[in-house]
């Protein structure tokens, strides 16, 4: 099966798809990264949800009190749903916009941005910095989805 | 590296790939429109999470007053959520099946009902139309996806 | 195109490909569960969050007192949004690894963890069992895919 397998590797070799597979990685570890920055806050911040999480510090009152909502906690994780609801399409829409053939110096800007914009966005989320900085930034990685979206439907529409 | 190039364009080429790519596609701008859609009642319905976003609408308790949850936002959001939970088994499954060597036709059936059932499953949410309108349009876009991978663990099963 | 279809035959064809595409396939069967557990406490508990989903329990007050949360509904909620955290990065990452060209064996082993880690989680977080227990699968199935990404980085990185 070598052979299937020299075809299989032909796809990472491409310059192009080599272009998503990273960008597609980075926006993914940026995406788990939320997960670790949750777990710092409910810790360090004390605020729990399930019961079990709180087992540690005591049975009774003494562990209920920190069954509580955290600003801090709640605002990473709404950085984070924001995240899984625009990297999904990106993922998506970019593995079939890296496939339609797109010349590579305009992949790279369209995952380049995306990119940046998302990273943007987790600052401007947690820092935070003022408005409109967090809603720019959603703009721009939103635009660049669209635009592959475009591009994958005018190469391969088939309804 | 045009030979590459030539080998990853075939895949777009492919009619059933072709077929969905169009599907995923429209099934994640549908998806993203549920943003807008967010923002839009945030912004008439003056309901916002994050302080920041009502700086412009003065300081103090004049701006505190619009950090709110407002019922026809935290429904589009539940409808966004539901998108994520149902699209994200499609995209990936979807994308197993259209390699698994479908029939052009069956493949067309799957993907065409998926969409219409997650477009009908939004309507049915946001207007919202009686149950078991919604109950009834996920369903169907749960089954196709089951139904798909079934063929995918069928054609290709290696645990 | 019978030419085109059999290359991508021959994509599933591939071994590690395979063992990708059925591993993908199980943890998002697992995951669509979650809503059919979901459903399931909703109705034995009858808690509800659309007023239009308790219609069937009569009118005005008498259906409205099934509009609340649930302990058991919120937790298996919670089991799902940390399974689209989670395995969103996977479907992702685990394609373009097994795209990256690992050996069979050590493609195997990552795939076969992150799956058992990830079905541990869920036993672990709607038994539920006691912590470390939750903590620990998460861990897992992250490491697994940090490995993964690893692995795609070093073979493609292309920024």
């Amino acid at each position: 099966r070598s052979g299937e397998m020299a075809k299989l590797t032909q796809l990472i070799d491409n310059e192009v798809f080599r272009v998503y597979a990273t960008y597609a990685t980075i926006v993914l570890l940026k995406m788990m990264l939320m997960s670790l920055i949750t777990a710092y806050f409910r810790i360090t911040r004390k605020a729990f949800v399930n019961p079990e999480d709180t087992a540690s510090f005591g049975k009774g009152e003494s562990a209920k009190k920190f069954l509580r909502t955290d600003p801090d906690v709640e605002r990473v994780r709404r950085g984070h749903l924001n995240d899984l609801e625009n990297i999904v399409p990106f993922l998506g829409i970019g593995l079939l916009y890296a496939l339609s053939g797109p010349d590579l110096y305009t992949a790279l800007l369209h995952f380049r941005i995306f990119a940046g914009a998302r990273i943007a966005h987790t600052f401007a989320y947690l820092i935070p910095l003022p408005q409109p900085s967090r809603g720019l930034s959603w703009v721009v990685g939103y635009a660049v989805t669209i635009s592959m979206a475009y591009k994958v439907l005018k190469t391969g529409l088939y309804l």
